[in-house]
């Protein structure tokens, strides 16, 4: 299994990323490593060449680019180059920390699109805070189309199914339609339509609405909702986390309890909270429905996660994901059209 | 100033409503009650009937029951009595701590919209955290509307601009569109000609797309989204909120943390952290659009909270808030058609 790699994208590139990929080598036997970058910045890097075979690129995506137009004419881009690797089938997988639009727009028009599949949907997984039983959830789309039909989102159930399937090894995962209330009726009628689509598909073990509310309670395993929601409601959760973390931590400390305490009783109690609410510990985002992995990370992404992204990535190539994707949608392509139709 | 207030609503009703009415009505002595509910639970609970009129109400709407259909058919309900009181011009405002739908459907349907509104929005006020000069910031729509249009949301930054003047009394209040990133040309069409025809209006401080993570910052005084979105984002932030908290409580506890300390210096902490996040305190959700204001509360909703939300009220009626809106509504009657036909 080889992996495409920008080395350029991300806020600590490439040193992090660079980093990060000889972690991985060295944790994952099978796979081996296309890394896309300059080789000036690269090479100097690069420790141990074992199964990593650094590939010259001689522009670079910066995080401020418009993406369309910088996939379109940055062709000698880590970015580009790496994507045309997958299409070319010389790489199976293809991962980034750069510029979000870039690499979404590079898997869309250079990766491809599944057949049968109108719009990808970018899937993040996240915690699940003190349940037992359940440790994580997965969100699709979380931001990668700005204008979703009913159609997109009931794909995206099956989509993400398939997705906890393989990475969360979740047998029957409970999928869960994000809206403004849990009873069958709410939300506009593009909501109930998909409740309703959702609810007759056999194959799916759909638990109806969810609310927002109760994502980090683990009302299902996978949430499907339009992009526009689940990126509001993705960095909802992020800034609220983010705030409640330096609340607490600035009550505890100006109300002279850090005193007492001293710093290193409370560093593991905060080290455990941020451990919790990492959710770059389960991976990069994923944009299902494309003909193989394209996977992103967090521009802030350290090598630590970049070598968890290459073991979720590894996941996804060992289960055949994308393939069993492109199976099923070619299987069924005669019930989609039919749904598309209906939900029109 | 008189408010006429559903004594029957909510889960500790009729017990914490009445108290907290005769705790606003000692703190205000500028306002009269109308406090409708059944006569045989609440009289004995009311201790001074100082301002405070019991009407009675023999049917009472239940937390779940469908909104429309029951207040077309308890006619003789708290909900009911207490909008055909500000209906008839017998109270000023309206109070309620129950059925979220019904208390909606009562505002529009009896209580009715201005003239040119045609969709009131569901406004409440958030918290923001750690930033010396704002301390909490208004959105809307929070949900009255499932299904909103772009003018809809125009005239949002309208009402929210006067709310923010009337209630949080700043001067000149930043407008931000919810948006997925902040650049302008962020988000759908839809999203694309809201935010061009915010940043054209000389009367409104717009300053552009905000995201949802950067909200609890202070991102703007007055985020204005679609009742869908607002919705996910205000219920995302308050269920990660709760989670947080429970986290670092239990982690905490669990790490041996808790007996060092004892419980009793912890407390503090949990009580100022609780405190900054309940967004209570600000008072209940308005419903702007109305003739009247029209405001609900949480179904937990105890004394206290009664006791602001009434507070709230006050400086609403105070500022002749709802009269305003009428006037300017009815001088910029042209401007807004043009507008309505611009953004269809």
């Amino acid at each position: 299994m080889k992996i495409a790699v920008d080395a350029m994208g991300g806020d600590y590139a490439p040193d992090e990323i660079v980093k990060g990929i000889e972690q991985a080598r060295d944790a994952y036997s099978d796979l081996e490593f296309l890394l896309y970058g300059q080789p000036e910045k690269v090479q100097p890097l690069l420790k141990d060449t074992t199964r990593i075979t650094l590939v010259p690129a001689t522009e670079v995506i910066e995080m401020g680019d418009e993406p369309v137009r910088a996939v379109r004419r940055k062709k000698q881009s880590s970015i580009v180059l790496a994507a045309n690797a997958v299409r070319d089938g010389e790489a199976d997988a293809f991962f980034s920390a750069g510029n979000t639009g870039a690499v979404l727009t590079a898997g869309l028009l250079i990766v491809g699109r599944i057949k049968g599949i109108d719009r990808p949907g970018l899937t993040t997984t996240l915690p699940v805070l003190r349940k037992p039983d359940q440790s994580s959830f997965v969100m699709l789309d979380v931001g990668a189309n700005a204008d979703t039909k009913p159609f997109n989102v009931v794909q995206y159930a099956i989509m993400g199914q398939r997705y906890a399937q393989s990475v969360m090894h979740v047998q029957n995962p409970r999928i869960g339609l994000l809206n403004n209330g849990t009873e069958a009726d709410k939300g506009d009628k593009n909501h109930r339509a998909i409740h309703d689509t959702l609810a007759q598909m056999p194959d799916l073990n759909f638990v109806g609405n969810v609310e927002s509310r109760e994502l980090l309670n683990g009302a299902a395993d996978v949430v499907v909702t339009d992009g526009f929601t689940g990126n509001a409601t993705l960095k909802a959760i992020e800034g609220t986390a983010l705030s409640m973390l330096k609340l607490i931590k600035g009550e505890i400390m100006s109300g002279g309890l850090g005193g007492k305490l001293g710093a290193s009783l409370l560093r593991p109690v905060f080290h455990n909270v941020r451990d919790a609410m990492d959710y770059s510990q389960y991976g990069g985002a994923v944009l299902l429905g494309l003909k193989a992995p394209v996977v992103k990370t967090h521009g802030s992404t350290k090598a630590e996660t970049v070598k968890n992204t290459i073991g979720q990535i590894r996941e996804l190539l060992a289960t055949d994901s994308s393939k069993q994707l492109v199976d099923y949608f070619s299987e069924h392509a005669d019930q989609m059209a039919a749904l598309k139709e209906a939900l029109k």
